[in-house]
């Protein structure tokens, strides 16, 4: 099933989702995480899993390394077990190196300071207070270093945010430079040591991880301490994540995105079904708050990245594995400050499981609207993409002017998850966040979380555009045999203008099922493998990617219909003529040539030509039930859940499970593949089990042609046509009922001769080969009945004249064509042949009629190739295409089916109206009677 | 527009809707809430809204009753301002009737108690602490009194909680009764005094506000307090509730619920549309938590009485009044102890408006699980309701066995809200609440939020059941004028079994066309009336009471099918007869009257018993384009929205916004309508625009009977029928092309005499009446063709036999009936006349043919009757009622409409298949020509 090489780079597929997804659903903010293979030094970045509960008690949790650090001599685990305390009995005492040293106390109380007691000590070594009062706390210093006001005393410094507001803040405690010295680092407060970096960290993230050189922005300042800490052991064996720091920023030399996204898989298998099914994607966040403390580890799911509000089954379908997922919603932005009040931060992990020790995955993530130095660098290719790590969801707090108490003016978020897949293995998902300023008077902002699965599509295009390639190179060779057939059928030798554009009218058709059959085979490619694969192991395009699909069918919808309508075309303008056997009676009495007594009744001829005005429209299907069967599968046996993009294959869909979108290429493939089954089994049902036991339109015209005594001469190529034997076996067909019923009666003992042109033979049906001789005859003999269909002469006398030479010819050529098939005229000969196999299948004659005509035996009534009949393939074709392409264009199966009608219901009155017009010009049969 | 009579009481609507909402939906919970018009005393329920920011420096917000009222001397508001404490340097003592005394301190501290500084005071008056201390406080008598563990000491006591369970909770401080003396209740302590009484009363509400008469029961506790307050005022003047109680119950007295329900309309009016446009339902909500502690006001929306997630716009929706909203979903349970770690209760108003001095009006609550004395009283008829105030929506406490950190068992809630309107006129809505206990290992709980409106559909149904009769008896009187002028056509003067039989089947019609007149007129009321509203007049019936009308809907249905059938039937047995008028020319050359040498032929009796076969089924509309038709307009255009049950008229729903269920009244309306509306354009079209400029095929079908020189005789009953004179102006039809053309052209040009049986007259067409006597001579010759159609001899030669007889019958017939047209039987003449109007209104002769037949001119073309074409409107309808029953069957349109089409085709191919075989056993045409 490889559909694509290993390791074949992403760039295009990647960008170019990337605006689609931002233009078409408004996507806030965006973020693409990409995360897997060891970057430079080829490993995996992958981390063991610890929770504070996991350190043993000598242990704390190092919030920045997310990992269990051993406490120094004479200190224990603080109760959050985020940081050590001095064991009581023992004073703390800062260092700069962010760690405490703990000396004895002469008295104690807390672990922080000693303080003196007012009375006498517990047990437990702390104050023992008198009756009536409690035990005073001591104030411990907090880590809050974001302050409310903007004066800053030294060596605290101002530290700018977000970009676009210029906002600034002081940071009170902790992360600090001495306004003299920016590039030097000073560490002052031992307790906030942690916190400080990231909540530092937090600001650059609220920067949206834009920074511009500066060292006074928060994400220069960060940059400029991670620089600083180069020479320090990096964290977890990561590189870009630097002792006591927090995990920022991905290098920014170019290319590492691609190399970071794109090297190594997930160690991850999913499957759909079995015994081994697993479609949860299980990703893990470890959050902060804005001041950097940690908070905890938090499943994601529910609705901590989704912001929209949704029940708990729908939100979980973002997270199982193959279902493309939207939300998107317009929340209000007094409910988002009410259910923010401040940032949290998030830095994503996917759980790769392993029970007790569980090994995470850091995701990358693109921050859509980052900056470096003023450019959007994550807006361009992706050779230029600067990943990042940690994201927000609403920032409440950087829009604030002045005191944290007055309203924020900026809200900010809503993410698009994009896991990528390879023969059952899964490239790490790229978060991609775009972030957007709301201000606070907006009354909603809209909000999308998106999944979407990437795959690399560029194999399967190619190998659709090979087998268009090769299979348009046989339509050529198909085509020039179909042009070079019509032109030894019009028994013309010459090379024109008129030859060329043949050619193109016999190609497009062709063309058109070159595509039609390859966008079908490649829709129920899709369909059958993506929604009946066990392993992961292909993944639907994304929209983006199925333009050049919706192209081809569009293409074959157009050639499909210049195929039909020169079809049409030349439908209505064969050549048709009824020969009438029956000869007067009287003259087989009398020997008097003229003034018969009894003529020859025409309504014999009335009847024929009705019944094949009749018939130019029926078809080997009914188009009405093909519509409303396809519609009662589609809507009402909900078929059209096949091709929703999740890879689950189920017709029923509950109200309460989440529906993703649908996919056109599932879409088409269903609605193709439905309607040609549904048409081919009537064509079945209406060939084998109707024609046979019910009846036989076709069948029935030939054996009318047998009982009326007229016979049936078709011309659809100047020198090529049809002719249909329907010479009485009883001599005479015009006679009253009593010899009608016995005529009949005895053909059924078969007390007669056969119906068929050569003796003894029941083959009444003929394709003729014309020689260029008795072609000129007829039309020699025609020319006048084609003065009718010419604009009426000047003279009003001309129509009674017209009259009399139309009933004149029609005589003429009765007479002629009669004693053509009664081998009276030497010059104009026939014979009477079978065709070879070959023939039949390429539709061409290798015999040149030069000397005489040749009568082909056709048993298979190819003459309805001039009715809609015999075109049954191209009709339902053209009726598919039609279909699919409103349904594209609507994403409504209930319009497409409607207009499908329509369109029938037109090209029907057309045909019918066309016909008539030509059979009345061709036959001389007024039209009053073709009713 | 009134509807419905005011005052009559709404019993069974209510009881009737209740439990159908809970099967239906299952609705967890259900409560039930109803206020407006003063009870016994007959005075509006209406508070003034006061929050606690409302009172002044000197005031406290008053919990129990909602309002402002003034602290005693040395007295302050606390800082929630929901109780009174001492000013500073005043010592707090405690009375045992809720408030607080408060006496000068030597040394002071807090506002509590005095105690002792450990060092000097400050100018406030509060202890300075010594430098390096703090200040501890004093520790608060907290009004926690619902204890985690179960030993109470004396005066305590033990109070049990959620009766099913036999859970019991330690009142610590508050309310408690000596265990002694279980009937006086005594009051301990001072500062939880309000918020003691109201967590009694929440106690009492997680009891589901049932008692069973013991006092150490929750509610049994609460009313034993309530009615030893008797004596006090109550507060806010409403005798329900007592000072320092929550008000909890409305009396018990039987018929009260529907004196508070229905007495008093909402002093609101509601409008759809226009400049007063006003549909939000405005609720707010006092919420107290557990402990009795007054928390907020809330304004009811969004989600806090909504526990399923949505978007705010569409949970907004319940509240826009006219919107019958529902929302359902499955949550899981540990969701549910997550967002709600204890219970919250909230006290309902609906918000009159006024802007600063707003009202509020106390919305009744029924407790659906509600117990008294062990009966589940809400669940029996209104008059037993034992109406209250006051619910929760989750309570995860009360599950809790032995300890309050242990997990609970039981979780409970959702709720419907019924508000109902009258002319514009709303009644109080009444809340229903179901209670519903969930394990704590359940996996999820589904929970229902909706909100119907009721109206009181009695004045409708009995003006529909009135026009039923009405229209019914007519219908009855229609019937027997159709019976006697069935008798008079079949010239059968007994009044017997059949005649009974025929009566039964007319009235079948006739009593289907009156229920589809009366549902369709409903149905478009409804949607007209309810769509269009400005002002709120009509509120859509409850689906339980639309049963009576889909009742309607399906006898309709019924009764048209067996029309139909009848019709059906008596179409494919009709007496038909070509007359051939065409003499064997022969004859009129030569004398010999026998062996005719030139026999007529019989191609033109084929070709207009073809055509017959043809036009069988033919009608005045294209059934297949009316189905498509009717789904481009519900299904593409969205017209199905028109049947949701909101009062908004507009075809485009977004997806952000909520969408109601379907009405199927609305649904019916809207098919119903649209249906017969695309079908009367489609016959105006037809017979209007197509029939005069494209083809008119009944015409035609005259016309051909003309050219061809045939008469057809139809006989629908026994002495009546319709014939279509054929007879040809040429004298000879039966003739070549060259004067078949000439003849025409010589009509066309007027140079020959006119079609009509009369000389000089158009009128081919005529009914015609007649004697028995003809009717016997005509069965007497038919007689032998009779036995065609039954089972063979015993001789095989029977077979040859009866060939002979059927063409001598054939003969003998056209021979017969000619003549009588020609007037040569004296015996069996006829007259030509006019039809009277009223003849042809009541569809009736008043003539009896006893001397002569007639013949009544019919340019009508009224032998259409026989075929599907005269009786669209019966088709017409079938159709829509077909459509209508299968859509309110599977709420689909689009599988109604294949039905539909489904239908249409079988009995197409039934009424042709028999059709056929009755023309040819009664013409004797080869059904080998009939194709």
């Amino acid at each position: 099933m490889g559909l694509w090489v290993k390791g074949r780079p992403m760039f295009t597929m990647a960008t170019g989702t990337l605006p689609l997804v931002v233009n078409r659903h408004k996507v806030p903010l965006t973020l693409f995480l990409l995360i897997n293979s060891g970057l430079l030094n080829c490993q995996q970045f992958i981390v063991p899993y610890k929770a504070p509960t996991d350190c043993s008690a000598e242990e704390f949790f190092d919030i920045s390394s997310l990992s269990c650090a051993r406490c120094g001599p004479n200190q224990q685990r603080s109760t959050t077990g985020l940081s050590c305390i001095c064991i009581t009995g023992y004073q703390t005492l800062t260092t700069d190196k962010g760690s405490i040293t703990c000396q004895l106390c002469p008295i104690t109380t807390g672990g922080f300071e000693c303080i003196r007691c007012p009375g006498s000590l517990t047990d437990e070594g702390n104050c023992k207070c008198p009756q009536g009062s409690v035990l005073g706390e001591c104030e411990r210093c907090q880590a809050t270093f974001i302050n409310t006001s903007c004066d800053c005393n030294p060596p605290n410094v101002l530290v700018t945010s977000s970009g676009g507001h210029n906002q600034t803040f002081c940071f009170k405690h902790c992360v600090c430079v001495s306004a003299a010295m920016h590039e030097q680092v000073v560490w002052l407060q031992v307790f906030s040591n942690l916190t400080a970096c990231q909540s530092l960290g937090n600001m650059c993230v609220m920067n949206m991880h834009s920074f511009s050189g500066l060292s006074t922005d928060a994400c220069g300042l960060f940059n400029t301490i991670f620089r600083s800490r180069a020479a320090l052991s990096s964290t977890q064996d990561i590189s870009y994540w630097r002792n006591n720091l927090p995990w920022l920023y991905y290098g920014d030399e170019p290319g590492l995105a691609s190399r970071v996204l794109q090297t190594d898989p997930v160690p991850i298998g999913f499957s759909f079904r079995g015994r081994n099914k697993n479609t949860d994607i299980k990703l893990l966040a470890a959050v902060y708050n804005v001041r950097g403390e940690f908070l905890r580890w938090e499943p994601v799911g529910g609705s901590n990245l989704q912001l929209c509000p949704d029940t708990t089954t729908k939100q979980a379908a973002a997270f199982s594995f193959g279902t493309a997922y939207q939300q998107s919603c317009d929340l209000s932005v007094a409910k988002l400050l009410d259910t923010h009040p401040e940032p949290l931060f998030y830095d994503v992990f996917m759980d790769l499981g392993g029970g007790e020790n569980s090994k995470l995955l850091p995701l990358p993530t693109l921050v859509y609207n980052q900056q470096y130095n003023g450019r959007f660098i994550n807006q361009e290719s992706m050779k230029n993409w600067y990943l990042s790590r940690r994201m927000f969801l609403v920032d409440t707090l950087s829009g604030r002017e002045k005191s944290m108490s007055s309203p924020p003016k900026i809200i900010r978020v809503a993410s698009s998850l994009v896991p990528r897949t390879q023969e059952g293995q899964v490239f790490p998902p790229l978060m991609t966040v775009t972030y957007r300023d709301v201000p606070i008077d907006t009354q909603a902002v809209s909000i999308t979380f998106s999944v979407e699965y990437e795959m690399d599509q560029n194999e399967a295009r190619a190998k659709t555009d090979t087998a268009l390639g090769v299979m348009g190179g046989v339509a050529v060779l198909y085509s020039l045999l179909k042009t070079v057939s019509w032109k030894r059928r019009i028994a013309s030798p010459l090379i024109d203008v008129e030859t060329m554009l043949k050619f193109l009218l016999f190609y497009a058709g062709d063309l058109a099922n070159v595509f039609f059959a390859v966008t079908v085979g490649t829709g129920l490619y899709w369909l059958i493998f993506y929604k009946a694969q066990q392993f992961v192991s292909v993944l639907l395009p994304l929209p983006a990617q199925e333009e050049q699909f919706v192209t081809y069918i569009g293409c074959a919808f157009a050639l499909k219909a210049i195929q039909f309508l020169h079809k049409l075309i030349l439908q209505v303008s064969v050549d048709i003529f009824f020969i009438d056997w029956e000869r007067p009676r009287s003259k087989a009495t009398t020997g008097e040539p003229k003034r018969d007594p009894s003529p020859v009744s025409i309504w014999r001829t009335y009847f024929v030509a009705n019944e094949w005005n009749e018939i130019q429209t029926i078809r080997k299907i009914s188009p009405t039930f093909q519509i409303m069967a396809v519609l009662f599968f589609l809507e009402v046996l909900g078929f059209s859940n096949l091709a929703l993009r999740d890879p689950w294959p189920t017709l029923e869909r509950s109200a309460q499970v989440y529906t993703p979108p649908y996919s056109l290429m599932l879409r088409y493939g269903l609605a193709a593949t439905l309607w040609l089954c549904i048409g081919v089994l009537q064509v079945i049902f209406f060939t084998v089990f109707h024609e046979h036991f019910v009846e036989d339109k076709i069948r029935q015209f030939v054996d009318l042609c047998s009982i009326s005594n007229i016979s049936v001469l078709l011309l659809s190529h100047r020198c090529f046509g049809y002719y249909i034997h329907g010479r009485s076996v009883h001599g005479h067909a015009d006679t009253n009922m009593e010899e009608m019923n016995n005529n009949l009666k005895r053909e059924s003992e078969s007390l007669c001769g056969q119906r068929g042109l050569l003796p003894n033979t029941e083959i009444q049906t003929f394709q003729v080969s014309l020689t260029n001789r008795l072609r000129s005859q007829y039309e020699r003999i025609r020319e006048p009945l084609n003065r009718r269909s010419r604009p009426s002469r000047l003279m009003d006398a001309s129509s009674a004249n017209q009259f009399e030479q139309n009933a004149r010819a029609y005589h003429t050529m009765n007479h002629f064509l009669g004693s053509i098939i009664d081998h009276a005229h030497s010059d104009m000969d026939y014979i009477v042949k079978d065709k070879l196999m070959f023939e039949r299948v390429i539709g061409m004659e290798f015999l040149e009629p030069s000397e005489k005509s040749i009568f082909y035996n056709d048993e298979a009534h190819s003459f309805s190739d001039v009715l809609f009949y015999g075109n049954e393939a191209t009709l339902l074709i053209f009726d598919t295409l039609f279909f699919c392409v409103v349904d594209l264009g609507s994403q409504s199966f209930v319009l497409a089916a409607v207009l499908t009608y329509v369109q029938q219901m037109i090209f029907r009155l057309i045909r019918n109206a066309l016909g008539r017009r030509n059979l009345v010009n061709k036959t001389l049969v007024d039209d009053r009677f073709l009713i």
